[in-house]
């Protein structure tokens, strides 16, 4: 618990990136932001010194300036190599969402650079690529702190992990883990009073609102949840291969699924949509006569080593049915815990809770180093 | 991040105690067992080694043979003075719920020894304990950790941490917090269906399946959800100076206050209570009326500087309402969060999860003192 101070990398400035600088101003006892990467530029505190820092309020007006060292965009391993020879331990924050960069956090655990990030992408591909990234940050005494790639800044890793290093079994994980989804169905199936919205209008009611991505299907094909459930189940301790060796089911009619992702492309999909809406109906009706509600879930069942993605009905009562706009759930079913599970709620995406979660892992990493 | 060994004190074999013990025995890493209390008797590792170590799965049987020390009863600083000489970082578990030794934290703080409990009392009784126990411990380079005194294994202080820490702005946090009051609630004014049973035969049943205190009244008073709710408003930033500073609701008629807590005042409360159950079916009946359920909550407005404890109503589809069991529910409503709160739910009692909060934040402060 000494206090040498701790340097600091950060990849992406999107909507998560933006928000996290800006809670990064804010925090006490924050690690000197020494490297700022986007697509076309990076900055770099200039070395041998690694100061002055970069004001991560105020990073673009200090780009503009002459005490940084400007460059184009770096390899991934000149940025490990740069973050390694900083005079202390460092720390990387991957705030984008790409696999090429995931690919080599091996690279900066090896050195012994800890890494924090949002970026599901490492997390839920090959199982090889997991097994290197924890063999790694043994091999450096890195760390990693993921909590937002599964639910954002909602304490969805952080519990499981407690949950499994405690001792308890953990026997079901089941949830709505898209806030694209979960705003579907609790538009298109509400659980009180009732809805007559067709299942084309609430998706592109959705796509005018912006929550869902400029091409539904990137929500409709399940993809992102599969990805999620990769992540859960690997740490409730199931070998997951890849997120596309269990069952995925598409809500994209299979007629629709081969139309280009160019804008016509979107355009022909949001105009056929409503040829498939009678089958959405149909489904509708069938968990309504049961007395229950139609939602897209994710799910693990531990001990079965099973894990799926799709459609599943639901009491009206439960608490996954009363679900309100784009909110997320999780519920794990444990020994402990008995026959009601754990449940956390709340929204599960956005620019400020996203980064709100890579904010508290980097807090933690930091006192850890410390 | 060295692995220098960590040494271990645990106050209290009782639920809460034994359950931590046996999870204690399972963690990988786990920091070495020197000390053990109950009330009449304590073991230690003999000095000045502290070695061998007490088996925690089987101390019983390591305390009848020859190789620990056992002595009786240990004054708080005994126990301070044994843990600070050991040849290492020092780590005290209080698993009691006895305010005398909340009152010597800072003794054992101040000496640089982290302490991780499940004891209220320590965090909800007067402000200037509170600031003492976090001055210790800075002065200390100490770690305090007390995610179970709220919620026991529910991940509710850290939440609320992250929360603060990052930089949200928590407006308001409600909820149910009391297990039994719980229980209580869903029993007598069910959200689906409905009930006929009266207040007093629901405490009653309570009573009998042991989800009440033997002094039931000691449930009723409110004080343990007060306790509760000063902890959450004080890590929220309000400075209360006692939970009896701000309003509870007892649901003890004023008639029955003052009944001895001796098994004959006991039961001249329960038979006494059947009196007041027109009283309560009145507040449910009211609530029924406007569609609402009554439940018992306690809630902190910050802006306001307000908190409060006592029933409330609620709409039938909340998630407060739909409650099952003797659960927990919290909620955090925050700027980030918008209208939608972050939501914590589960059992907030029972020796096996409360321990596992206990654990998980063992294995915390044990990774941030190696």
């Amino acid at each position: 618990m000494s206090a040498s101070p701790i340097y600091l990398g950060v990849v992406g400035v999107g909507g998560v990136g933006t928000a996290f600088l800006s809670q990064l101003a804010r925090l006490p006892n924050a690690p000197k932001l020494v490297l700022l990467a986007r697509s076309s530029q990076t900055l770099l505190a200039p070395t041998p010194a690694y100061s002055p820092a970069i004001p991560a309020a105020d990073w673009a007006t200090a780009a503009a300036g002459p005490s940084l060292t400007k460059t184009g965009a770096l390899p991934a391993e000149e940025i490990a190599s740069y973050l390694a020879s900083a005079p202390g331990r460092a720390i990387l924050v991957d705030n984008t969402s790409d696999i090429n960069l995931a690919r080599q956090y091996p690279t900066f655990l090896k050195k012994g650079i800890s890494i924090v990030t949002p970026n599901k992408k490492g997390f839920s591909d090959d199982l090889s690529l997991w097994k290197d990234i924890f063999a790694s940050a043994a091999e450096g005494k890195a760390l990693v702190y993921h909590e937002s790639t599964v639910g954002a800044g909602l304490p969805v890793l952080s519990t499981l992990k407690d949950l499994v290093a405690t001792g308890d079994e953990v026997t079901r994980i089941e949830g709505v883990f898209s806030g694209t989804l979960s705003f579907l169905f609790n538009t298109f199936a509400p659980a009180s009073g009732s809805s007559d919205a067709k299942w084309s209008a609430v998706v592109a009611q959705a796509k005018e609102l912006g929550y869902t991505e400029p091409d539904p299907r990137d929500d409709l094909n399940g993809m992102d949840v599969a990805r999620k459930l990769t992540i859960l189940a690997r740490l409730a301790g199931l070998e997951v291969s890849s997120p596309d060796s269990f069952p995925i089911e598409s809500l994209i009619p299979s007629e629709l699924a081969s139309l280009p992702s160019s804008a016509d492309g979107i355009a022909e999909f949001m105009k056929r949509l409503p040829d498939f809406d009678a089958q959405m109906a149909s489904i509708k009706d069938t968990a309504e006569k049961e007395g229950k509600v139609v939602r897209y879930v994710g799910s693990i069942d531990v001990a079965a080593k099973n894990v799926k993605v799709g459609l599943q009905t639901f009491e009206k009562d439960s608490a996954i049915a009363g679900l309100k706009g784009s909110d997320n759930i999780i519920s794990f079913y444990t020994k402990r815990y008995g026959a009601n599970p754990l449940i956390v709620q709340g929204a599960g995406a956005g620019g400020d809770v996203t980064a709100m979660g890579v904010s508290a892992d980097l807090i933690k990493v930091v006192q850890r180093l410390q």
